[in-house]
C-alpha cells in the first residue's frame, strides 16, 4: 500500500484526490498547503474527503516526519518544482502539476534529485490516457502515416473569473506556454518521440491582462523537426464563456503515407484507402491511477522516466523563444529518452 | 462587350473558360499558349469550347494584334508576371493565375506597368468569394468576435500523378508557399486586412521529391500581427490519394470577444451567447465572372487593386523567409492599401 501526502492542492490536485477511493494500492495520509500562495485552511474545502489524512502546517514538516511513499505536487505554478525536489530528494515518488518546473535552473535541480534518489517522477500530462490520443498513438506507431512530417496542434482555453492574482505575474506563474500549450508539447513528445530540432514563438497578453498583467492569452510556436517537418502550435486563453466546452484540443499529423487527427474527441484516419474514424479503447484514463499502478505492480506507466522533464524543457525554452523573438535550439537536451 | 483573351491554359484557366458562357458582358476573341512550357497544341483539348476564338502562334502577337480588353493569364508560373506585364502595358484588364509573380523584382515590374496604363489586375484567389468565407467575412466586419488576435490557416493538397515536370523546378514553379499557401495568406489578408507585420517560415521536400526534386510539400508559416498577435499557416501537398476531396482549406480566427472558423464547408461562430453555425448566402462566387461584372458595370470586386500584389508579397516573403531561415519584415509594403 502507498502512502500519499497532498503538498498543495492547486492546480488538478483534485485528479488524484477524486481516485484515491478506486484503488486499493494507495492511501491518503497526509496533505499540508504551500504557502504563501495557498492560505493556511486551503484544505478545508475538501475536509469531507481526506478520511483520516493528518493535516500539517508545514509541507516540508510532513515529508520529513511522515516519509510518504509519493507526493502528489501542486501549489503555485513556480513552487512545485523546489517543492518536489525537497520530496524527491527524501526519496518519495513525486506526481507533480505541469510544469514541473518554471526556471530551466529548477528543472535542472529537479533532475538531479530525482536522478540521485532514484524515484520516479511524473507530471499531470494525462491527456496522453485520453482514448482518442491512444487511438492516434496506435496509428502512428503502426505506421498509418507513415513518417510524420507536418503538425498542427492547438490548446484553447476558458481564462473564467476566479484565476489566482498570482497567474498575472510571470516568476510565479511561469507562463503561458509552460501552463497551457504544455499538454500539445507534451502531446507531440509522445506521438512523435521527441521530435523537436528548435522553435520560434511569439505569445502576448491581450484581454486578460486587466486583472492578470502578465498572463499571455495568446501563444504561437513553430517548432523545427528533426527530420525537417514542422509542428505550429497555437494556445489561447480566449475560449468565449458561451462556448460548449472548456476546452478544444487537436492535433493533426501530416505523414507521408497518411493523416491523423483529434478534434473534438475523435480520432480520424485519412490515408490511400479513404477517410474513416478509429475505434476508441474505453481505458482507464487517470494519470494518478496509472501512476499507481506502476508504482505498485510495474505496470507501464505512459509518461516516461524523461518525459516530463524533456516536454518542460521544451515549453520552458518555446516561452524564452517567444520573450526573446529568437530561434531557440531544442538539440543536445540532458532529458533526452532514458 | 470586353473582348477577352487567354493567355495560357494552365492552373485555373478554366474557372474563365466555364463562365464566359454565363455572361453576355464578354467575349473570348482570340487565344494563345505560352511557351515553351505549354506545348503549341495545348488549347486543342478545348476546341469545342472556344467558339469563334482566333488561336495565334504567339501571345505577343496576339495582345499586339486583338488589343484585348481583358486577358486571362495562366501559363507557367514564372512567365505569368512578364506576360502580365506585357499586357497590362498594352492596355489590357488582367486576371492572372496566383501568384501573380513569382519574384518581387517581377511583382515591382507588373505593378509599374498596372500603375502607368491604368488597367486593372486580380488574381486567381476567388476563394473569396466563397460562401463560408463571405459569412466569416460579415461576422469579423460586424464586430463578432471583437479584435482578432490569432489565426490558424490551412491548405492540405493532392499532389495526384501529373503535375508538370516543371513543378519540381524552383525558379519555374516558384515555390509551394506561393503556389499553395498563398490562398491562405490572401484569406487573412482579405478577413483581417493585412494585419501582417513579420513572417518566419520552414519549407521542405519530403515524398513529391522523387519526381519533383524541388517541390515543396510541406509548408509552416508563423506570422507576426501588427497588433501584436499571431497566425499560423500550414500547408502540405501530401493529401492522400484516398482522402474524400482535393483540400481541406480551413480558417479559424480567435478575437478578444469570440472564435469564427471555416472547416468542410462551414463556418462556426463561437461567442458570449454559444457556438452555432452561420447562414451561408448562395452568392455567385465565380472569380471571372465578379472581375467581368466590375470591369462592365463598376460592381465591386472581391480583390481590392492592391490586394493581389499584397498578397503576392507575402507569399514570396514567407517563402524568403523558409530558404533562408530568417524572420523577414513585411512592413512599410509598396503594396499598401490603395
Amino acid at each position: 500500500m502507498l502512502r500519499v501526502a497532498f503538498l498543495g492542492r492547486s492546480g488538478h490536485a483534485y485528479v488524484a484526490l477524486r481516485s484515491m477511493a478506486e484503488t486499493e494500492d494507495a492511501e491518503l495520509v497526509a496533505y499540508a498547503t504551500i504557502p504563501p500562495e495557498e492560505p493556511p485552511d486551503y484544505f478545508d474545502a475538501w475536509k469531507d474527503q481526506m478520511g483520516d489524512a493528518k493535516g500539517y502546517d508545514s509541507w516540508q514538516e510532513l515529508v520529513d516526519q511522515e516519509k510518504p511513499d509519493l507526493v502528489q505536487v501542486s501549489g503555485a505554478y513556480y513552487q512545485n518544482g523546489v517543492v518536489a525536489a525537497y520530496a524527491a530528494e527524501r526519496g518519495c515518488h513525486v506526481l507533480v502539476e505541469k510544469p514541473i518546473a518554471t526556471t530551466l535552473d529548477q528543472l535542472a535541480t529537479l533532475k538531479t534529485a530525482v536522478a540521485q534518489s532514484g524515484v520516479r517522477l511524473t507530471a499531470m500530462l494525462g491527456t496522453r490516457l485520453a482514448p482518442p490520443y491512444q487511438a492516434a498513438k496506435r496509428a502512428i506507431d503502426d505506421g498509418a502515416i507513415g513518417e510524420p512530417l507536418l503538425v498542427y496542434a492547438q490548446k484553447s482555453y476558458k481564462f473564467g473569473t476566479n484565476r489566482p492574482d498570482w497567474y498575472g505575474v510571470r516568476e510565479k506563474y511561469g507562463g503561458s506556454i509552460p501552463w497551457i500549450t504544455i499538454h500539445m508539447i507534451d502531446m507531440i513528445n509522445f506521438l512523435l518521440a521527441d521530435p523537436f530540432a528548435s522553435v520560434v514563438a511569439m505569445h502576448k497578453t491581450f484581454t486578460v491582462g486587466g486583472t492578470h498583467p502578465e498572463c499571455e492569452d495568446v501563444m504561437s510556436m513553430l517548432f523545427e523537426l528533426r527530420n525537417g517537418g514542422a509542428a505550429a502550435v497555437n494556445g489561447d486563453y480566449l475560449r468565449p464563456p458561451g462556448a460548449g466546452s472548456h476546452g478544444d484540443d487537436r492535433i493533426r499529423i501530416v505523414g507521408a503515407e497518411g493523416i491523423v487527427e483529434v478534434m473534438a474527441g475523435r480520432t480520424t484516419l485519412i490515408d490511400k484507402d479513404g477517410e474513416r474514424e478509429l475505434p476508441l479503447e474505453e481505458t482507464e484514463d487517470n494519470i494518478f491511477l496509472n501512476f499507481v499502478n506502476h508504482l505498485a505492480h510495474g505496470a507501464e506507466h505512459v509518461i516516461g522516466p524523461n518525459d516530463a522533464f524533456r516536454s518542460t524543457e521544451v515549453a520552458l525554452k518555446a516561452r524564452d523563444a517567444a520573450d526573446t523573438g529568437q530561434t531557440v535550439s531544442l538539440l543536445d537536451s540532458p532529458y533526452g529518452a532514458a
